[in-house]
């Protein structure tokens, strides 16, 4: 018998028989013997409906408030879900957040999880019960709703399965699993048998939207096994743990890629220690995200910096600029938009330093001009005009053979 | 400065705009100097949306997940409201019925109250808040969601009232008061102005669906001054308190009416001492509600046993008793459909034994044949054909000139 956390997002139960599919998913594996705790979220489009009522409300609504708006949309999916398995004679129960002992910092929106008191849940699962947990949602210290903000779900469900020392972590979803790249672009887009959770991070990270960032370091904190799958098909989801001993030949894992990129340059900075302290506190005290950071030197006393953000928060960057330009005493400001980024992952580029170098030569010889480079120890990041985005991860993805199958350690599970 | 509990039904909240609606009502308290707690129900229709989703989902969900589902409706309201004062740039917090401290017994869809923790909530007030309670729910010594079943909201309010010792509880919904008897029936039908605890326990309890019993029984228990008014016309409504001096002249109050009533008649049971005992122990333990009965010698050693139930239980009752023909030794079952239940209320009856005789009498002169008769300290009810029902209203309505305005103390409130 295995403790094993299912976790099924919204479109896996955004109707009445997409709810049922997914209690005939838990019998299944609660007859083969599995002790199951299942972590939903909100129903399809509800949470939308929510917003869209607050918002005709007010267009400022408060947090606290939202939080408590929001939170109902879990609480419907929990009590559906184990009304569906009491029916197919399935002992279950459903809890919401503080029920289920979720305690999360006192802040609303995007609350961090504090602590689990796993008390009741415990309790219930010693009853021979299937515990249904809504996701997302938690109570602060001061008894107060709160939320865990974007891809909440997910964290819950690790965040249970670290608590309850599950053997397992299930995150059903809309895809089959984890892709070589977006098979959306990319007809060759291979499914990955398995990832470490770095690589699952920066792919996360890079916008492969397949599991929230968040949820994968908590999982590699606490080095809980997760499995991505279908809700919907009964095929092989793709690992994601800390050994992947089997494709470590492999020196790209995957390629993710987002467009929406904007690189702005500011010209004739003092070269002096504390300017990019200076220029980045700045920004960030003003809310703007940066990304990648690029800084060259212009003459003996100036420096250019350059950095990425969301084409989005242009206008709003601009403007923080020219207010701070007497603080910072920069000379001009530029820059670039429709831009993108696409970036190679894979831990095996540690102790491959070519790498990065057949990279540059892949699009070199596509014509494809590299406006800005970045680079860890398991990625390498490269900023590109839009429209060369998906002929770069084309023929990176070509390059790198992530189509072609290789010989993976079999998930057995 | 007054504390006031306001309470709004599902009609009164049903839309944004009434919502907006309610939140400028609550602001011209507020602006007034009153200290407000605010219960709110779901949204109009969405309590029936929940139920049928659970029903598409089983046709017997469990009582404990259907209170997880249903409470969600009032969660939404309370949020939405908090949030609509909020714009308006009052402050508001929204409380669930577990934040509120609702303590109810351990049993679902149908639970009482048992105590109230007012500390949350006398803390908000402390710090200037409106405080906008979820009706209906509350929570177990064991931490589970309870309903508190038909007519919650208005029992939320109450007792919230009483709890936090208000100097009034004011129920607003789609009517504009207490009437006589039911004006959709009888166009001269009157508001009153103010009603007894006993007399509007009669009047709810015989059908005049305005105010659920439960949440009169507990106004009367704990001395709240309850007062039923629109909430969308700014008229004044009924008060409902122990004092009516004003209208003690008045010997009937008010007329309540309902149909849907069937006459069971048991024939030749035995004339013993446990007959009637044997007999509603079987109906009751069978889940079969009597209302009137009538018991009268049928000869030395039998007796003949009327009662009323509605129509919907007279299959089942009819199958109760077959079962248990052998055991109650009775002879025969007739039954009679189509009836209707008459009822004339008022406190001063008690000092007044002509009124049940001029009843009968004015009946007689409309040629409507009595079947059954009851009474209580303040009421008398008879039941007749169903066709003659509203006849027997509008004539009894005549008679004991319920049409005509009196002196009344206006209320002050």
């Amino acid at each position: 018998m295995a403790r094993i956390v299912q976790k099924y997002g919204g479109t896996s139960v955004g109707s009445v028989e997409r709810i049922q599919h997914v209690a005939s998913r838990v019998e299944r594996a609660v007859l083969a013997g599995d002790e199951l705790v299942v972590v939903v979220s909100a129903m399809g489009k509800s949470t939308d409906e929510l917003v869209f009522l607050a918002n005709q409300i007010t267009d400022s609504p408060s947090k606290r408030e939202m939080d408590m708006l929001l939170t109902t949309g879990e609480q419907v999916t929990i009590s559906l879900l184990s009304m569906a398995l009491q029916a197919r004679g399935i002992e279950a129960i459903s809890l919401t957040g503080w029920q289920a002992g979720m305690q999360t910092e006192a802040s609303h929106g995007n609350a961090r999880i504090e602590s689990i008191n796993n008390d009741r849940i415990e309790a219930e699962l010693a009853k021979g019960k299937v515990v249904i947990v809504a996701g997302f949602q938690g109570i602060s210290e001061n008894g107060e709703i709160t939320t865990l903000g974007r891809g909440g779900s997910d964290t819950t469900a690790v965040a249970l399965a670290a608590s309850l020392k599950a053997s397992r972590c299930d995150i059903y979803t809309d895809v089959t699993g984890v892709f070589t790249t977006d098979p959306r672009y990319v007809k060759k887009a291979r499914k990955l048998h398995s990832i470490s959770y770095d690589e699952m991070l920066e792919m996360a990270n890079l916008g492969a939207g397949v599991l929230h960032p968040r949820a994968v370091e908590f999982a590699k904190n606490y080095d809980v096994p997760l499995m991505v799958a279908s809700s919907m098909e009964d095929t092989v989801g793709t690992m994601i743990e800390e050994e992947v001993t089997m494709e470590q030949n492999l020196i790209v894992r995957g390629i993710a890629f987002e467009n929406d990129v904007t690189k702005v340059t500011v010209k004739g900075l003092p070269n002096r220690l504390d300017t990019l302290s200076k220029l980045f506190t700045t920004l960030s005290e003003n809310q703007v995200n940066v990304d990648i950071i690029i800084q060259n030197q212009y003459d003996d006393e100036h420096v250019n910096i350059s950095f990425s953000i969301t084409q989005s928060s242009l206008k709003g960057t601009l403007a923080v600029l020219q207010e701070a330009q007497g603080e910072l005493q920069f000379e001009d400001v530029t820059f670039e938009e429709e831009l993108a980024k696409v970036s190679i992952i894979g831990s095996g580029m540690v102790s491959n330093p070519g790498v990065a170098a057949k990279m540059f030569d892949v699009l070199a010889k596509n014509d494809i001009f590299v406006k800005m480079v970045s680079t860890s120890e398991i990625k390498v990041s490269v900023v590109v005009q839009e429209i060369d985005m998906v002929l770069a991860v084309e023929m990176l993805h070509e390059e790198f053979k992530l189509a072609e199958e290789v010989e993976e350690a079999v998930v057995t599970v």
